[in-house]
């Protein structure tokens, strides 16, 4: 028998990432796909198959998963596994995947920085954006929570929205933003996806409200960001494949009695 | 004039810890004390002063903050500043300090792990606490969300308490949590920290819920580890100084009529 050859030896590094997510919709399983798809790096996604993708996400949140000898059970999808490494929490996933496909600095204050961005958009915009058709009970059909989804999404419009574009645009007015229509530095990183997403998503739900917010010429910062993500070849081919879902149920869901 | 002193010249991790975030609440704030207050490392906290913690908060939050040469602009409290440096979003203060203070691993799987439990916990246990005493707007009065707030609080005790005690008790039954009482490994890391302080807002909130959990006798693991960070030399002596603030106002209300 002849030696293995070393170069054939997977260290974790080699070992390929697995997107574990719900199949169909987007999701924030669309955070992490942005980024494989970005940076060309091949990536498995068990939503690709409904079933598997079910009983993929099922065995995952199941109360009796209690993790196995290398890694602590997860709450909810998504989740990467990576060699023996599984880990969940989008930003937790975009933090390990981001600066080993070159979409963030590997150490440093840009860590922290990137991460505090995203934490930013994703606990913020993301999560108050699903909470205007579920702002009672995430088991409540939104159909038995409607007027209070109503009541919410009243305040989201006039305050939230423009507090979290307003953010955006501050951190793309910052000295740390560089040159180019980037959140920080010279060069695209994995914050401009998630904002790209962020936005993406908000014009989906509340396609009028972002409409007025681009008019009002305020956020011209974010929105040109929005088209140069949407512009790179990568993600340009990724949005046109049938690997990007549509939107329909999930964080993203366009109820046009909440725009009224 | 004589040469400074090598030793003298502060490298960036000499520089103070000063920790910004709104005085008289313990708020999110809190989580990041208590890892300086285990590790026994100096940092200032601007909240000790009323007035002075009112601007420094109302200085970081202001629209017209973009920054600087080092740092992008929060949107909002707790922040960190550390030399040049200046971070928010609880889990990413918590991720920057940890390691340094010795409450966390500086590099391998161990940093996902970590990073994704305190982010389960921040963002789900302590974010959806928050939303059931303000389930419609921020912006509104608690006096006039009230009802909202009694339909949210109903399912929340129901199926999101549980839900998370049940998360953090698997995690202490899966085979990464070591020996000893800790969610990872064989000693205490930040992860225990940011539980002990969830759950004991929790229990101020919801005393009669957190009773009824403890007495199903179903997460005796969480309880016991909220009784050994108690325990410890360094927050037993913080958890009776002044520097610990009373809960009144902020994320963690008692308002009994939430309970019925």
């Amino acid at each position: 028998m002849s030696q293995p050859d070393p170069k054939r030896v997977k260290t974790d590094d080699d070992a390929p990432y697995e997107l574990i997510y719900w199949p169909v919709i987007p999701g924030r399983g669309e955070f992490v796909r942005l980024v494989f798809e970005e940076a060309g790096v091949p990536y498995s996604d068990v939503a690709q198959n409904i079933e598997k993708g079910m009983n993929a996400v099922k065995s995952l949140t199941s109360t009796d998963n209690i993790g196995n000898e290398h890694n602590p059970p997860a709450l909810a999808p998504p989740a990467l596994k990576h060699g023996d490494l599984l880990i969940s929490q989008t930003p937790n996933i975009l933090l390990y995947v981001a600066p080993r496909v070159g979409l963030a600095p590997k150490e440093g204050n840009g860590v922290y920085h990137l991460n505090e961005i995203v934490l930013t958009i994703l606990d913020g915009l993301v999560n108050e954006l699903h909470d205007t058709h579920h702002p009672i009970a995430i088991s409540l059909y939104y159909e038995d929570q409607k007027e209070e989804s109503k009541k919410k999404s009243g305040y989201f419009i006039k305050e939230r929205l423009p507090k979290y574009f307003k953010y955006m645009q501050r951190v793309l007015d910052a000295k740390t933003s560089g040159e180019g229509p980037w959140l920080y530095g010279d060069s695209l990183t994995y914050a401009d996806l998630v904002l790209f997403q962020a936005v993406d998503g908000t014009k989906y739900a509340f396609p009028k409200s972002t409409e007025a917010l681009k008019k009002s010429g305020e956020y011209d910062g974010v929105f040109k960001l929005y088209d140069a993500v949407k512009e790179r070849p990568n993600i340009s081919k990724y949005l046109q494949s049938d690997r990007r879902r549509k939107y329909s149920e999930g964080i993203w869901r366009y109820y046009p009695e909440l725009e009224e």
